[in-house]
């Protein structure tokens, strides 16, 4: 692939009205980046606050070099703790890359990095640190996130409890609430020792609902270049992890680039690599092969493994009459491989000894739900819950192990079998956080499958889905190009906003009102501003009123200037100086309109301003 | 609009691999139309059934004469039952037009019908036919369509009961199940004696879920070729109504073009039109107007009007301390005309005159929530649900006079509160049909607020809202083009078959099923064909693997050749020929699966097939 020799480009600068912030902790050089979104000085309103997972690529102060990587906020926390030593690592294999020839080999990364591991005995994981009591830098930096910068007194704005099926939210998260969430297990904090460059974040019920999305090149596409400007884009439009599930060739260098300019964590699921390892034929695939693999890449710091240990060789069978077997890429190598040798998963053989890696490096578990059913008639069948059974018990073991862990779930599931998957995984996975493919509401819209998960993605984050892997529009059709990513990355920010709606979550309401306020008043760049996609916002606009003056129009151009329902009601609340405006004493408020109609009729009864044109 | 003269072109022609078929029924000439999808000879599957709204347009036996209109199917029925007169009706006035000048005024459609009217007396509507016993023409042609022509003796396929919150849909619909869903005011069908061209449908709780589609001219742009265009677009990817909102001029001539080529029921805002005749000065309305209006556009056809009886002037004040006062158009006239004069609302005042007149042509009541929230703020609010309970009354009035009624919803809702929407309006309204737009579940996409309010309208759709009226994505800031109506009608064909689905529609499920059975057995021109937009399904799939012989390839483009998930599942299955595939006694299971690993490799564990390329 030579265009992965092209310089590098990614997009950069900040959104409309933005400006990307800081906000210092106390902890050694905490410092949280926010997005501050400034209104229009007729708003009266202070800059809105909002959740930031750009990174520098946003900040114009920052100098961007693709060549260098982001910066590694993390190295002086994770030395200072001297749990861990510097060593030579793994030497990269021809077959890391997929044995290719010079002139197919991608451009290594430029910058080499010595990788670190646990000094032996000890678990440098964020999971036996809030064990132990100990509030990291992570988990402070963490808290000052989640409540987007808001004090302990002030105020979260009208907050609307919602329901929360039994999460609990405080009004304001502390960097103790943190660390108690993480060490009960019903939080993570994907953070590999190897990936200092990554901004912590937290996947937890009790916290924002977080969205993931898929980038990473394949045997039939796509170069370095491409998935860098994906990832780079990807976070810009607020995804808070993304995976690389590249196949094919280059794998181990195109995640170098990747990693070393993430401020994000980046998961994988290693299987993929390993049998390209194999050439592709899962029967030879061996446990040594896979061992290598993890350590080569928890080494490089990706952050969470997918491992399908649940796929054990009993539940095969059940997936024998369903109408689409297994869907999962994961699933179906171990399938084979099971079946090939008739023998039991060597996933689930050597679980013990995956915990005793990634815990070396503070790799996070993802327990892959390779048995997900792929279709609306497979939702809810006895080879995905037998599966989550073994899921749940696997959890325990990694926690036995210091490792963090939250469980993956599907996929297809009908509405009226959502809320089963999240009440089963909660029971079985004993409150590890849930990461759920949308699920898909149904089959049959190829082509817009980001919205028929998107609808599934806002009721399981509801429901109590930590973090929701996006779905864009070219599921089941084809690879998702960067307009893809963007449309799947939109989609699942408003499933998860959706979500964190309804649960209550104290910062979540704000922006809604905010952009409220501002469609209200006709406060159109505002609203525009606000908005998840501030560019699309404008270019609908002005599709239709594209002069400038329509900018600060009072009618938009669904009514007309003739008459604007928006307008009126501003009428309304100026005229109705009613004393009684929460419903009781309709006699007192008939008096008060008997005055407004008067004064009303008195000053020409205008309901809108022209504009100049 | 010189424009509105040029000759109206629209798109005519059927979907890939479809066919308009037409079953019979035991009526006068009862023909009922369905798109027939034939599959690949290798899926040995019989054709799959979908309900189908794309009327004439997409048969190419039927010649297609805009200037024509499209056949008159119903006027036989309504003539046989003798309770009609025709009469000379109500003459054009240059105000029902917008005073235009000729130069301006847009072309008037060729063909004249005198409209009919009841006879005095008489209530030709299809309630007081149900409550009379009668099985009409229009029940049977609705029962035959919504069982997509499936005998009483054809199995549902694999029906999921699924879970329908009181909702009672029966394995299989009869007329006579039609009649008394009607006569209990559970549902309606949408009729206008004066619209023969409509093919009958239903609107109710027990049926499939309906979606609308929002049309129409305005001040600012458009004329009546595209809104013709438009609305044949619309029912080409499945509206089964369509509502003209057309503001500015030409209004009367444009809804002519419109109404006579509509083979769906034609929905209207009649203040929308009264507004225009008085210059759009609100407190300049008066009942006769009003009256004259709602004449006007019962003798043309209109099928239901949209009747904002329910904001009354006690409820006004409680708007006037929300965020976004009140966002509905004909809300927000009403409350200036009755905040100007200081008088109880002209449209509750005359409502039983409103109600003998929609009786005489049986044009159904659309209550319109004239005070629905408009942002999540003001959800649920005290304004909201008086007007609620006033809807509730106006209702049995209407049904006293022999009027169908469904009623409108909101609007902007978080998800915890949308279910109480549904139960409040099934407790007020006493069962009547629930007609709701959207709800947005977040106000912080405009761009896409077909995806946030989808999410609303599936799940409303679920819990029992009968029709969902479409958001395009140019909601909040534009005028939908022809993509976005597209775009808004695909998605709204999702969120209601994601209802279908959940609510146990026992038509709903096989679609899903056969599609999944396509995907899973590479049967890609299969899967795009059944798919909501064929087009777009294909032309994704292109993008990536365009090469004819990818059309019959055994993976897909996320994997690539190397390995499929789909393609080991088939494996499995293949060799998997074990007793008990559904979970019990594992011992077995693994003794089967001990052959089929011996048989496995024997194969030469070929997992997939090469193509040429």
């Amino acid at each position: 692939m030579p265009d992965s020799q092209a310089p590098i480009t990614v997009t950069t600068g900040p959104l409309p009205a933005s400006r990307r912030v800081y906000v210092d902790g106390t902890l050694n050089g905490v410092r949280v980046p926010m997005r501050e979104i400034t209104l229009h000085p007729t708003a009266k309103e202070p800059p809105v606050m909002v959740y930031d997972t750009s990174g520098p690529f946003t900040d114009p102060d920052q100098s961007i070099d693709i060549e260098a990587g982001v910066p590694r906020i993390r190295e002086p926390w994770i030395r200072a703790r001297k749990d861990v030593e510097d060593y030579p690592g793994r030497e990269v294999k021809p077959e890391d890359n997929g044995n290719v020839s010079e002139r197919h080999l991608a451009r290594e990364f430029p910058e080499k990095h010595s990788p670190l591991r646990a000094l032996s005995g000890k678990r440098p994981t964020q999971l036996e640190y809030a064990r132990a009591g100990i509030i990291t830098e992570e988990m402070e930096y963490i808290a000052i996130r989640e409540n987007l910068g808001r004090s302990e007194t002030m105020p979260a704005g009208d907050r609307d409890n919602g329901e929360g099926f039994g999460a609990h939210i405080p009004d304001f998260i502390t960097p103790e609430f943190v660390r108690s969430e993480v060490a009960a297990g019903r939080a993570i904090i994907p953070a590999n020792i190897n990936h200092p460059e990554a901004e912590p974040m937290i996947i937890g019920r009790n916290f924002l609902v977080k969205i993931n999305a898929n980038i990473g090149n394949s045997a039939v596409s796509s170069s370095i270049a491409e998935e860098v400007d994906k990832m780079v884009w990807a976070i810009r439009w607020g995804a808070d992890t993304i995976m690389d599930l590249s196949t094919g060739r280059n794998i181990h260098n195109t995640r170098e680039w990747i990693i070393r300019n993430s401020p994000v964590p980046v998961g994988t699921v290693p299987i993929y690599q390993a049998l390209e390892k194999v050439g592709g034929v899962a029967e030879d695939l061996t446990w040594e092969i896979f061992r290598d693999t993890l350590i080569e890449q928890a080494e490089q710091g990706v952050d969470y493994f997918t491992i399908h240990a649940g796929v054990r060789l009993p539940y095969i069978p059940l997936t024998a009459k369903r109408v689409t077997g297994i869907v999962s890429r994961g699933g179906s190598i171990m399938a084979k491989w099971c079946l090939a040798h008739h023998k039991e998963s060597f996933l689930y053989e050597h679980f013990e000894e995956i915990c005793e890696i990634m815990a070396a490096y503070d790799v996070s578990f993802s327990l892959g739900d390779g048995l997900r059913p792929g279709s609306i008639a497979d939702a809810n069948d006895a080879a995905q819950f037998a599966e989550l059974k073994t899921l749940g018990e696997l959890t325990e073991v990694a926690w036995k192990h210091g490792c963090q862990v939250m469980v993956e779930g599907p996929g297809h599931v009908p509405m009226h079998k959502i809320k089963e998957n999240m009440d089963k995984q909660l029971e079985a996975c004993h409150g590890a956080p849930f990461y759920t493919l949308g699920p898909l509401t149904t089959d049959i819209a190829p082509g817009y499958d980001h919205i028929t998960s998107g609808i599934g993605a806002a009721m399981i984050g509801w429901f109590g889905t930590a973090m929701l892997c996006y779905v864009t529009p070219k599921e089941h059709l084809g690879l998702p190009n960067r307009n893809d990513v963007k449309e799947g990355v939109i989609t699942y920010k408003i499933a998860a906003h959706a979500a964190d709606l309804a649960k209550g979550h104290p910062t979540a309401k704000a922006r809604d009102d905010a952009l409220s306020r501002a469609r209200f008043e006709f406060r159109w760049e505002d609203q525009f501003n606000l908005s998840l996609d501030p560019e699309r916002a404008r270019e609908f606009h002005d599709q239709t009123l594209p002069k400038e003056a329509h900018k600060t129009a009072h009618f938009c151009s669904m009514c007309g200037p003739k008459f604007c329902s928006m307008a009126i009601s501003q009428e309304i609340r100026d005229f109705a100086k009613l004393q009684n405006d929460n419903g009781e004493s309709i006699e007192d408020a008939q008096a008060g309109m008997q005055e407004m109609s008067a004064e009303f009729k008195k000053k020409g009864s205008e309901i809108y301003l022209e504009t100049k044109d």
